[in-house]
């Protein structure tokens, strides 16, 4: 796929008429198409403009740049990136919930007067989830090695990634997300960081870390800590994925029971969607790494792929992608771009569902395959059914923190499938619409109430729920009575 | 020293004609000062009333409850607290500077565009202090050991604390501070978290751990990490106290090196003080711990005391606090409320400066020795010329963020207090104006100048500095260089 570029131009045009329509018109010959045009400065013999182009290929800005600087009359200043403009001095910042105007301020939030709240707090711990940041608060925990489709590329360059989502933790859960990138990446040393600044989170959600270390991280944090662990890669996905497989099923009349999965991709995302399809219902899955069908009879190396050897296959299967992939109602791609064409799903069950999640270039390329498939969702959001993950970590964190939940379990995870998949109501339904937009503002509080129902049905949850917590008399009177 | 106390007296009361009357004058029979008086609801027989009521005495609420909930028509329903209302779901949040509100925004602050600015980053590490939430924030890291006078109350009951802490850091130098309350308290767990987490940040802000480790914690960290690291108890308080002595000496016109000074408290803030005043040109400092004057030929456990014996009290006076401070021109006192007293400041030399800093109760009660004190200085804001650590800090990591500085070092330090001395010119100097006012808007950038200068001229900042930040253009042209 190629990647679109959003560019400011910023040039020097002589003052001769004409001018700046000579560099609209090379503009428009080098397939830019034009955004705003602003005058930046203005002298006898010269002006300095700022042009908004788009290229749709990155790669065309450095031939524009260069025509442009030879034409008569034109100099490239400067070549502003519209992403980089976007991220000049971070995409976060804290705000003060109270002002601080005066002494008496001062003496309310900080010294003398705070101390009482400390005290209150160091005899009851838990009341820090009412009287501080703690309540609303989430570190985004990555070690910057398996960012997007950059690899290990550190925690210094992983930052704007979590900058980001915590724009997205605040734009559809008004969560306070703190992204917290380690200079660590041994197993070890990333869980003993996260459990020594534990006490200021509410929760933890952990991000971009690589397969396999990423499940002993998650399994021993979620041992030692009493509040919600969540590895978004696994887990997040795992949910949309089964949301949007479940209608996709309801479209094409099949049920997740008696249908024959065939997923590609056995890391983070892969393996926690295999759990929760099994936990949903599916007896058939094949999965396959980069090396076919893993099967029980030829075990692989490592622990969490034996998981899956003995929990999938059952027939014991053998064979590539390309072979298991026959017959399959359900194919369901995390995995590399390309690795299927439009003969491999002319092999598989009549009307199959293809959840190609790859991203930005997905297994199979959707315009080969929209006649013969049932249901297509992609990662992308230029097609239908975006499976994003953002329909899910929002409203996952917010209802774990409005019950206070010690952790985040199964049943909560399922909750917030089925949750995201009843969105798309019966009429609304079809192979086109599997899953809400995540523009859509409901999404996140449905599944914040279904998270928060089912921690308290499992009893995860703690003192007061959802709707106690918005109450607030219940705070005061506790207060009242941990005064002296 | 009796604290206040601010309350919100919930109340119903009958609906006959003078309750309320009553209420009042039994509010003020018990000394307590009235605020607002809202109306909360209304029935038939009775309406509920919320008064805020000031009592000077916080021990005196449990009678006025009790006498209020004993008159005829008068029911206590609830006492809410103000110090609590300012502190219910935290005192910071997190602020998106970017909006979310269309796909083309997503994709810019998030995937795919973010992907452009991770490369970079990843190639140019140091892009990221421009580029992300590094480059205008601290973590401020405690492990709750030694929270202001309440001890070792660990992490949770430190958090409302270091919350306020990030409130002034936003407030006096819009600096973006993350509490960080540490679940772990032994040294090299400590340092190994501040490092594990330090890429997320652009500077370390350690505070309320306890003497001795806070030393070798704070001397570990600057030598591992490239990002300043600034123990506040110590370097804070000592900054402020030099900003300040200098000036009380002016008033009674004596010079720093030719004053005898004796201190009380070999803490973390004796400690600093002691070094900066060295540093500063003092020769002539004693320093008291509980046991006494520290001299050489008695050497004291601990190393950094060690370090105090070896380089104070020239010659080897012993002694305790009360013999010592005969005929000292200077005490400073950072220990214990009430070791003083009016006779032991008589035996001082003529005019003595007495800054006695404990909180909340000083070394020495002002009122004690007004008539025979030269200048007095204390930790409160209710007598003149208050030594607050919010006059330096907020301005020296604004200083040391703007010039990217390495590290802070003493120079840096120097440069602040002088700064902050400069701010009282000669005609506004006097026995109770020796230092600005907490809320003088001024201050902070002028710290953070001097110290950005200090940095510049001491090699420690980096790149760009504090004037070409502003620019804007630099950061431009660099972007196009690291583009491919």
């Amino acid at each position: 796929m190629v990647m679109s570029l959003n560019v400011i131009l910023q040039l020097k045009l002589s003052n001769r008429p004409g001018t700046l329509a000579r560099v609209l018109g090379v503009i428009a010959e080098e397939g830019g198409s034009l955004g705003s045009i602003d005058l930046v400065s203005a002298a006898s013999n010269h002006v300095v403009r700022e042009l908004m182009v788009r290229l749709n290929n990155r790669d065309d800005i450095g031939d524009l740049v260069k025509v442009l600087d030879g034409m008569t009359g034109v100099e490239v200043i400067r070549v502003k990136d519209r992403v980089f403009l976007k991220h000049l001095g971070g995409k976060i910042e804290i705000k003060s919930k109270r002002d601080v105007a005066s002494r008496e301020d001062l003496s309310l939030v900080y010294t003398p007067g705070v101390a009482k709240v400390s005290e209150v707090i160091a005899r009851e711990p838990e009341l820090a989830h009412r009287l501080t940041m703690k309540g609303n608060s989430v570190a985004i925990v990555t070690d910057g090695s398996a960012v997007l489709g950059l690899g290990n590329i550190g925690p210094e360059a992983a930052l704007p990634v979590m900058e980001g989502k915590s724009v997205l933790f605040k734009k559809f859960a008004n969560i306070d997300a703190i992204p917290l990138c380690l200079s660590v990446q041994e197993t070890e040393q990333i869980i003993s960081s996260v459990v020594a600044v534990a006490p200021s989170f509410g929760g933890i959600n952990l991000e971009d870390i690589a397969a396999p270390k990423c499940f002993e991280i998650e399994g021993k944090l979620r041992n030692l800590l009493d509040i919600p662990v969540f590895h978004d890669d696994q887990h997040g996905t795992a949910i949309v994925t089964l949301a949007g497989l479940i209608n996709a099923l309801k479209v094409v009349d099949r049920r997740l029971d008696n249908v024959k999965v065939v997923m590609s991709g056995a890391g983070a995302a892969g393996a926690a969607i295999t759990k929760i399809l099994l936990s949903a219902g599916a007896k058939d899955i094949i999965v396959c790494d980069s090396k076919g069908a893993i099967a029980s009879d030829q075990p692989p190396g490592t622990n969490y792929k034996k998981w899956l050897a003995e929990n999938t296959n059952e027939s014991c299967r053998h064979g590539s992608l390309k072979e298991v992939i026959a017959g399959a109602n359900v194919f369901i791609g995390v995995s590399a771009p390309g690795l299927l064409n439009r003969e491999d799903i002319l092999k598989m069950a009549d009307k199959p569902v293809i959840f190609a999640l790859a991203n930005p270039e997905p297994e199979v390329n959707p315009e080969e395959i929209y006649d013969i498939a049932g249901v297509i969702a992609t990662g992308r959001s230029d097609y239908p059914n975006q499976i994003n993950n953002v329909l899910a970590f929002p409203g996952m964190f917010r209802g774990a923190l409005d019950c206070h939940a010690r952790t985040i379990n199964d049943e909560m995870c399922l909750a917030a499938a089925w949750a995201l998949g009843e969105f798309i109501t019966g009429d609304q339904l079809s192979a086109e619409n599997i899953i809400p937009s995540v523009f859509n503002e409901g999404v996140s509080p449905a599944v914040a109430r279904a998270v928060a129902e089912a921690a308290k049905f499992t009893g995860v949850s703690r003192r007061y729920l959802y709707e106690e917590a918005n109450k607030g008399g219940l705070l005061y009177s506790t207060i009242k009575d941990t005064m002296t």
